[in-house]
């Protein structure tokens, strides 16, 4: 197999090191950055450098197209043009309805791994990045030449991902409701917080709960990935947006009309949602089991969560998700953990308590 | 030191341990359930139980009304009735305004400790509860008669919290921005996604970035409390609601606009006022010190986490708020580390490299 990888950051350099290791193909590497490219070949994550794009791709049989989203559409166009008639082209890019646009081809199938978006270049680029990660795959309907959208398929699995086909409208919409919104609450949040503070004379917040840490963690988001990603998924976003709006509307109505009954109903609804949407992801493989909450008040001194986390590891209990708050001058904290089951989660708290620490609301 | 704590829960309870052990105070309790009296009494919160809210305030110096939030206004008439002119009467409610409008009087002084509330019931109380946590004082301006003042604070203080006065209505503008809109918005994501997912036949969520769990982690949050939290701050709460309405329209005609630079620009900015907002309460007693943050690509084995904060914990470097993000099958995970200050944050990377695990963005 003859892979073309267009832009070697994280993304790309993952590709041809897993493409290489694991699929046995033979990489061809090009980024418009010579150095990125020498870098790729020292680390093994590509065979040859390509002396330019043309070049890359004139022979492959597949084609990943992995430079910053803005520049997508433009280099799969090149692609396409410089790609033989039984290639197939794609990208890795956050939004996929650009990719559509972007051409008209059979060969043109949009891609999108959910993977390594927190951070970027060839550096951290790892054979293992797409293990067991999603992998959208958007192939134009009706028109996708089959035998090119299985050759896809089969090396995103070969390199341990898990592929997924999806329409790109849907992808887009689901992706600014679940992350791209997301990131606009929390730095709106932070917008917002900051102008009542101002506004009171204060520069920090005097304390806070944990709720507007993790809601917002991710405020500011690496800008020059970021300001793409809103940009390539304006219109999804600024949908999602109004929706959410229309939503803050409706609960202001019963805020202000005191209609508890409706507030509590609307609470309640929400915790079923979200252990609907969210409780299988967490245990990953387990699906259907429930995860539970264990939440944990321990002093904040090196050690404690080894000690805790280590006590679990030693009973084969695994920790599906993790959060520790901290009081506010740091002395103590609040340790929250998820595991999946109702016989793991009994089991933790046995070993919590058997290590002197109380479990809250058990 | 004679104090009267009316509500035996969580707080009731740690303010009566606490009280007792650190502060020398006789405590007198009253609850509206018998059994919680007297276990009350068992764990030692209280020195003795009341026949009722009259008799447990009738010589307090001190009284906290400590009963769920829809309750608190009537309980704090009641016993300002029965209390004596030298006694300060005081609540544990999370907003403020519904205590200064509850009665106007010269004893009373409303309070909010931030600690405790993820959970309820006496078998939870702790007479460290309090330790390092703020706590919220609203007197009225002008009126409150200082030597009561005085007592309260510093009773306060003995049992390990940190008072600080504020006006009630600034504190509720401010818990409605950082705590109550938060819980807000991560039920109307689930809902908004849930109905997404619905519409295209679904149920759950194929993928999920940990952008989503953080915003989504106190979706439906304990519907008792909370029911009576959104009301009784409903008119601050539905003014935060409108003006982040205002703020998600404003963004939407940048988008619609397709203006990358306002959007870089306000990304860029939130970093910013994020880091001024919450990079000195993360880690404390060291204020001004940045928090920098580490990302570590982890197995979702048990005991790798335990491995890293051994590691860290060994050589006297603290975590001041971690978060793990697992990938979809649960196989692997990224472990996002917040340490404070330039050196500790290079000696947390020098250790996890250590130990073979990457440190992403380094």
């Amino acid at each position: 197999m003859r892979v073309a990888v267009l832009g070697l950051g994280l993304i790309g350099g993952s590709i041809g090191l897993a493409a290489r290791e694991r699929a046995g193909a033979r990489v061809l590497g090009y980024d418009s950055d010579p150095g990125v490219c020498a870098r790729a070949l020292e680390l093994g994550a590509i065979d040859e450098r390509a002396e330019d794009l043309a070049a890359a791709v004139r022979d492959a049989e597949v084609v990943f197209v992995a430079t910053p989203v803005g520049s997508i559409p433009d280099v799969l166009r090149r692609a396409l043009a410089a790609a033989g008639p039984d290639c197939v082209v794609s990208d890795v890019g956050s939004t996929k309805r650009v990719v559509a646009g972007a051409a008209s081809d059979e060969r043109l199938i949009g891609g999108h791994p959910l993977a390594g978006a927190e951070t970027a270049g060839i550096e951290h680029a790892r054979a293992d990045l797409f293990d067991g990660a999603t992998w959208y795959l958007t192939p134009a309907r009706g028109s996708t030449a089959g035998v090119l959208y299985e050759r896809l398929h089969r090396l995103l699995g070969s390199i341990g991902a898990r592929p997924a086909a999806i329409d790109a409208d849907t992808h887009d919409r689901l992706m600014a409701c679940v992350s791209h919104l997301p990131h606009v609450l929390a730095n709106l949040l932070v917008a917002q917080a900051g102008s009542l503070l101002g506004e009171e004379g204060a520069e920090r917040l005097p304390a806070v709960g944990p709720s507007f840490r993790d809601a917002t963690r991710v405020a500011g988001a690496n800008g020059a990935i970021w300001t793409d990603i809103y940009m390539s998924n304006r219109d999804a976003l600024s949908a999602a947006a109004q929706a959410l709006c229309e939503r803050l509307q409706e609960l202001r109505g019963w805020l202000d009309a005191g209609d508890a009954h409706a507030i509590a109903t609307w609470n309640e609804r929400a915790r079923e949602q979200r252990d609907a949407l969210l409780g299988p992801v967490l245990v990953g493989g387990q699906a259907g089991q429930q995860v539970h909450e264990l939440r944990v008040p321990v002093p904040n001194r090196p050690g404690v969560i080894a000690e805790i986390a280590l006590a679990l590891g030693r009973a084969g209990v695994n920790i599906a998700d993790m959060a520790l708050s901290p009081s506010q001058d740091n002395s103590r904290g609040v340790l929250a953990l998820w595991v999946g089951g109702q016989e793991q989660r009994d089991r933790a708290a046995d070993l919590i308590g058997e290590l002197g620490f109380p479990v809250l609301g058990a």
